[in-house]
């Protein structure tokens, strides 16, 4: 059984939270647009029935399956990456999707006004929507995460052992520290338990080869995580 | 049984998602923030664990629940609100959240730089946002959806009654004719099964008592959608 996985072939993008949990579990997927190009992901996307709106999306034997949470919660039940009461499923999803909420937020700091023109074209609104992204909703965010992570009180977010959550936070942590890394400098003190959790993903043996190897694409100025200095600060 | 669900009293905004198949399906709740205020909300909002990061959340025998589509994932399981395969749960789901994907991009439109800042306070970013918007993504979402609904092809959504993804429809047709009266004439036309789903939708015994009673809370520019003049377009 392999899943093919079609996002986007040069970014880490939103495809990334679905590729960790599979390279730390060792789900075997084909990265399937860096190997048949993007033509070829926009025909397997407009297919019918149940086309996604948008990549990334997983196909298995006629499924297809899309949106990041979603996926997630399936590979999760499928692979048991995740706990298995549906109150917990629900408590699991809800995290993901509190953490797709700060990601869009993410996004629309470089896009702002206009989600299908160049960053260039919006630098003055991008500015604008920085500073109140860095002052007020990321610590925001992260201290909501912070204070999750200490009342669950393991190594891991939801369980004794890790589940996508933690491998959302791992990815999290990596492109806000890449993107703005003065601020999460800044930040960092207020948050050890989430950095714990990054730092425990990092090590895990699937992760940690998935991240020596060329499978792991770099943080660029082309994903939804970037690193434009003018829009960073303490 | 009886769901507490806790949204801000005020407005329709991310709570009337929830509130329309509970009202459909005529399963009991109380509007608790109606009742009992903001600060009860806040309240319920901070306890541990497992906080929300935001409303509206649901409670029930202890269990609290965030996020609009994991909330709706949870009411259609339980109440038999959606079809039950795991690949129809996550069919139903992945409609929910690029549903939920356009509603963040209709509240972006009125805070594009500034999330907790006032509308007034980001107006010439508005109007910028509101062009692109009208322009591109709103007809790519909605035609996306009229797909959908066409290769369905019964009366409802994804199945042959209807489900939450019927009710989440026919609040964002409502919202969008609210606050885009203009562009939403000029779209009509290459809608109509997706507004004859609306129709339906306001034709369910339980939608039609709502619709007509107090609890359905008007239209205002407190909310999600708004309607300014400023922001339409043909």
């Amino acid at each position: 059984m392999i899943y093919d996985l079609w996002y986007w072939p040069t970014i880490q993008g939103r495809g990334e939270f679905v590729r960790l949990p599979m390279e730390a579990a060792g789900i075997d997927y084909r990265d399937c647009a860096r190997i048949e190009g993007v033509e070829a992901m926009q025909r397997h996307l407009a297919r019918q029935p149940r086309a996604p709106f948008a990549p990334p999306f997983l196909e298995l034997e006629g499924m297809r399956l899309a949106q990041v949470a979603n996926i997630l919660q399936y590979l999760g039940e499928r692979h048991g990456l995740a706990l298995s009461s549906i109150r917990d499923r629900q408590w699991a999803n809800q995290w993901q999707l509190t953490i797709a909420d700060l990601i869009a937020e993410v996004h629309a700091v470089h896009h702002p006004v206009a989600m299908s023109a160049y960053y260039d074209e919006q630098r003055p609104e991008s500015a604008r929507a920085a500073q109140q992204f860095l002052q007020e909703r990321l610590p925001k965010y992260l201290g909501y995460f912070e204070t999750l992570i200490s009342e669950h009180g393991g190594a891991w977010a939801i369980d004794h052992r890790w589940t996508y959550v933690d491998t959302s936070l791992f990815q999290l942590v990596e492109g806000l520290r890449y993107a703005f890394p003065q601020r999460m400098a800044t930040l960092t003190g207020d948050i050890p338990r989430l950095i714990d959790i990054r730092d425990r993903v990092a090590e895990l043996p699937g992760i940690a080869a998935y991240l020596a190897s060329d499978r792991r694409i770099a943080f660029n100025t082309d994903g939804i995580f970037r690193h434009y200095t003018e829009l960073d600060a303490d």
